[in-house]
């Protein structure tokens, strides 16, 4: 049933064990919990605490309006994951939920605040300790993740936890500017941050596909470069509250000089080129970048970045710089006389004498610029802040320089690769591991990102989640902490609780896959939905066209970057490759094995009746085919009769096409199945 | 794929039929559409509408501020149903939908307003025309029902639309009272009002358990009487205005005298006991009642009322007046005293002068009183509106004194009774139907009632949807319209959609199963959940004990009140007994019976672990054996082997003990398997 009905007979094992070695003891009893981002340390006690009556919580300490929204928000998601319902006036059997708070947090959640707290469950009562009410917040939601359903009712069992974060500074960015996302869907994802610890929303406003906060002071920012999709002033302020009471910063991004075309719809006289300039309807990386020669340039800027800096609290201001191609400047007679008389030799020092400019008037309104790798230069003051989309080397060149620094290589969800490989990367290995212990104190922590070329309301969470709380755990819990197989079984009841939270649980987007077949029964569409993946990096893009306003409404944008049931086949596959599977897994993979093959049968006929399946014809013929040499291969493993190496040879050719992608998906049994084959003939 | 192609076969022959019969075209072409409710004419056109590009809309006629924003509304609501994003710039291959209204409507919707359309769409272009916007409103609702997905995209096939509704008044009415339902979740209910073209929403306001909207002149109302879980009165404001948006009135019931403990406990001095009073934590009839015999209860009301008919702007007021059981009365000799010197005979003329006096103050703030079944007295005056619990005997009585009426017997969806049954209730039908016609013109319709023991907000939308869309129809389309398998097969259709509003598709609710069983694999109790049902009518409350905060996180709360796979074998089943059945039928009903036999085997060892689940463990082993008579008598027939009449009695028996309740629910296909048994020994 829950966590610890899965994990008793280990657990003790594991009782006996800790009495031998005490050190192990906490990682072992960390592992058995079911909590995504695990704690820092964990003593397991007897017994549990039931919870079908409720809690009566009061507060001790410190308190604050904020702490009576966390206590009634917590309140309502436990009623959310178990139906219990909350009694409006406290019984004797309720169990009592003490917290206590020290003191207050800073007035605008600070880089580096105490976000430590000490929980303790016990049978009859809850203590929950912070210094400040960030700690608190956490630890409300370490202890929704431990609430567990069991034959005596709902219950967390016994257990001490003191918590704190390994980085400062863990963050999701969310691109609002290719795709505009509204409010609800920000909200919904500020909500799954409070659940996995993350503490900072980087909110990504301006792109050459839309410009996304109003402006008062140039309302043709978003009045001719939005299509009408932007944010008011006052629903900033109320998302940057909201993100508050979550314990979860909010920093702005305005991205310049590139990835600007939609600014110079309204105000052509910021960029370099003739103009005039409209919306960019398409994906890639464009010309339009402003004009760093003009001082009218700087006096936008000024006010701009007064206006913001103005409506954004954050310390931190996040002014992008990547990927500007400088072709607007070499075309510019004027602007190349500039550089000429200035002597700055390219583009990137142009950009550079660009950026210490902006710097120096982010520093007049007392913010932090953060930027992209490319704002790093020799003579970068040394408060900027450098988030990598390149690696862990741009971040060692930083804090060699005295820059500090923010990982998101490695983080970019919308690449679609499997959780496993998020998780695998630490801001703090790569040649950040060979940095001082002072040097790497200024690597922060890390940000997912989530671009939107392909992201629309309706799947953009869904792509986010839960492969974010993966990259959670990496920046919360401690570098030990590593364990992929226990990642994935946290990461499951995780994705279990998400339609608590208003998304569909972890996998297929059901709702989506029934529109593409229209009324008909939709079983065995999702049969191959479950085994299919979109593209790999930038992939995608070759294999269809897209514009900014093609529909997202085919089986690639309704499946999961990572196919659960692919996985557990693969790592099911690799069992029975090394020789270690009982006839269980044999019956398992077969009877997979068997479903896949047989699917196409029923699912064939129906694909020619809808536009947006015909083009998974070839995919369904794909995954019988894949499914057959399988089954083949499993028959020689369990029969123990050897394949001969030419059926082999042809099967991994074979499979070498199969994994080839069609109608932009991925077939994701096929690295199972060639273990399969490769095992087949020894 | 849609429903054009699925009747394309029997399309050609009614297209030969009506060239024959004209007179018959429109009722045949009718029931070809996809539409719930069913239009009043249609005409066929040939070929379809491609709307892959989206649609360009413009206006003529009368404009408005809310035309706009249905526009925006239908806009975004084709997309969610499509995947199609709305191109900001309109582009040449976009048809043109052209909207011509002709006149304002009411500044306050009335009763009996113009609704009527006429929508016509060809291959080229869409015309919607209306007097005014309400017919417009319920033109885009029969546009986006008609969508289908095909092999060459999204069409409308080419169509000719007249329509308009039989009945003014048809309502939906939420009691906000015993649970208190958020505003996102009316809001819900009020978009899939305007799918299903229902224009009055109820909004049932105070109860025994609760006393939900704001009175700034007697806070004590909600302050003491609603557990902090009440609506502002800008709240209202705002659902006012976007059920205005949607062409919704909204008519609010304060009911009283009885039904009103709430109220008492902020204002004792209002009841007719000596109190103290508190809220009511528990379902049932209850005592406390207002006085009736004291002024200062009429000058209580008439300044509440002064209040709250200053904040609802429909014309219409509903004072509810049900269930006054006058123990109260009885027991108070002050009272007793008043009714001797009045000549006040019994409880009912007591409560006849209550509502004449209560009546009288509503009119003095120009709104006219509705009430249920128990307001009407022979002395009522003319204007009063009756709503009956009762059934269309009340409404006759009240028509022939020449009151007007509402029918809501029938159409209590809490009942959970099928779909069928709302859908066979005609409110002209039975002791209405010997009125004359002038009569019959004061039954202004009627109104789907939910009332909320057993409903909180996460299970409250999806028992009211998809059968509130079956009354709907009842209301909306020609008393010819009922064809019941026509219905079933739109109301899939309509359950299909639902998920584009916020809800699981139609059935099972999928996220309240799983947490059911903590992070155990669902799909055994899905099966079981596919084929079971909450008890009828009044008999839960005898099943089990229920109070105001009892958790509602059972099966018998995550499974609709008809299932959709019980009642198509049920249906199966009947044709199999008449001796209509293929072999295809007779194979599609062993597969069901066999995965129903042997569900329990996988289910009963999981439903232990859970203490929500434990309780199943009847209702498991009670389908399996109701599954194994049918896969006997199945055979019995399949292969012309008769039963003997005692084996046949013994399964007749042990069927009736099969239809007992167990864990609250009942096993929805022993009505098919007793089919199958009684046509066994033929």
């Amino acid at each position: 049933m829950g966590w610890s009905a899965k994990i008793s007979s280990r657990a003790v094992v594991l009782s006996v064990a800790s009495s031998l070695i005490l050190s192990a003891a906490p990682l072992a009893a960390q592992s058995q919990l079911p909590n995504l981002p695990l704690p820092e340390h964990v003593t397991p006690g007897s017994g549990s605490l039931v919870i079908d009556q409720g809690l009566k919580i009061s507060f001790e300490g410190f308190t604050e309006p904020r702490l009576d929204r966390a206590r009634d928000r917590f309140l309502t998601q436990l009623s959310r994951e178990t139906g219990i319902l909350h009694w409006p006036e406290p019984t004797a059997s309720q169990p009592h939920f003490v917290i206590h708070t020290e003191h207050a947090s800073a007035a605008v959640e600070a880089l580096g605040e105490d976000e430590s707290y000490h929980l303790e469950v016990t049978p009859e009562r809850v203590t929950l300790r912070a210094p400040n009410p960030l700690g608190i917040l956490h630890g409300l939601q370490t202890f929704l993740q431990m609430v567990e359903l069991t034959d005596h009712g709902y219950v967390v069992p016994s257990v001490t936890i003191d918590d704190k974060p390994r980085f400062p500074w863990r963050g999701l960015m969310i691109d609002t500017g290719r795709h505009f996302i509204p409010l609800d869907i920000l909200r919904q994802n500020i909500d799954l941050m409070e659940a996995s610890k993350l503490n900072v929303f980087h909110w990504h406003l301006s792109e050459d596909q839309g410009f996304r906060m109003e402006s008062k002071i140039y309302p043709l920012l978003q009045g001719k470069g939005s299509d009408g999709l932007y944010y008011t002033q006052d629903q900033a302020r109320e998302l940057i509250a909201y993100a508050r009471d979550r314990g979860i910063r909010v920093v702005p991004e305005f991205d310049m000089p590139a990835h600007a075309a939609s600014w110079f719809v309204g105000y052509p006289q910021l960029a370099s080129g003739a103009g005039p300039y409209s919306i960019i309807r398409k994906w890639g990386i464009f010309d339009p970048a402003m004009d760093p020669t003009r001082e009218s340039t700087y006096q936008f800027l000024d006010r701009f970045l007064g206006e913001m800096t103005a409506l954004f609290p954050d310390a931190y201001f996040h002014i992008g710089g990547d990927e500007c191609n400088g072709k607007e400047w070499d075309a510019n007679p004027r602007i190349q006389k500039f550089m000429h008389e200035h002597q700055l030799k390219d583009d990137a020092a142009l950009q550079a004498y660009f950026t210490s400019r902006v710097e120096k008037l982010v520093t007049k309104y007392h913010k932090i610029t953060v930027g992209w790798d490319e704002v790093l230069q020799p003579d970068t003051p040394r408060d900027v802040v450098i988030q990598s989309w390149r690696g862990q080397e741009s971040l060692a060149v930083a804090a060699r320089q005295g820059n500090r620094g923010i990982l998101s290589w490695g983080y970019y969800l919308d690449l679609n690769q499997p959780a496993s490989q998020h998780y695998g990367i630490d801001p703090l290995a790569g040649a950040a591991a060979d940095l001082t212990p002072e040097q790497q104190k200024l690597i922060l922590g890390g940000e997912s990102a989530m671009w939107s070329e392909f992201m629309t309301p309706e799947i953009i969470s869904g792509r986010i989640w839960p492969r974010a709380a993966a990259v959670a755990e990496r920046l919360w819990s401690p570098q030990s902490v590593t364990d992929t197989a226990s990642m994935y079984r946290r990461l499951a009841i995780f994705s279990e609780r998400m339609p608590w939270y208003g998304l569909p649980s972890g996998a297929i987007n059901r709702a989506l896959v029934q529109r593409m077949i229209g009324n008909a029964d939709p079983s065995s569409l999702l049969v191959l939905a479950s085994v299919v993946e979109p593209p790999k990096e930038y992939t995608r893009e070759s294999l269809a066209t897209y514009g900014a306003y093609t529909p997202l409404n085919k089986l690639v944008d309704a499946v999961p970057a990572e196919s659960q049931t692919a996985r557990e086949f693969n790592e099911l596959s690799a069992k029975i490759a090394a020789g270690n599977a009982s006839p269980a897994d044999f019956a398992q993979a077969r009877r997979w094995l068997t479903i896949w093959r047989d699917n196409d049968a029923t699912l064939q006929p129906l694909l020619a009746g809808s536009a947006l399946t015909q083009e998974l014809a070839p995919m369904s013929l794909n995954l019988k085919q894949t499914a057959t040499i399988g089954l083949d291969a499993l028959s020689s493993l369990e029969d123990h009769k050897p394949a001969s190496s030419t059926v082999q040879e042809q099967q991994l050719s074979e499979l070498k096409k199969l994994k080839a992608p069609q109608a932009v998906l991925l077939d994701a049994i096929v690295p199972g199945v060639e273990q399969l084959v490769q095992a087949s003939s020894h």
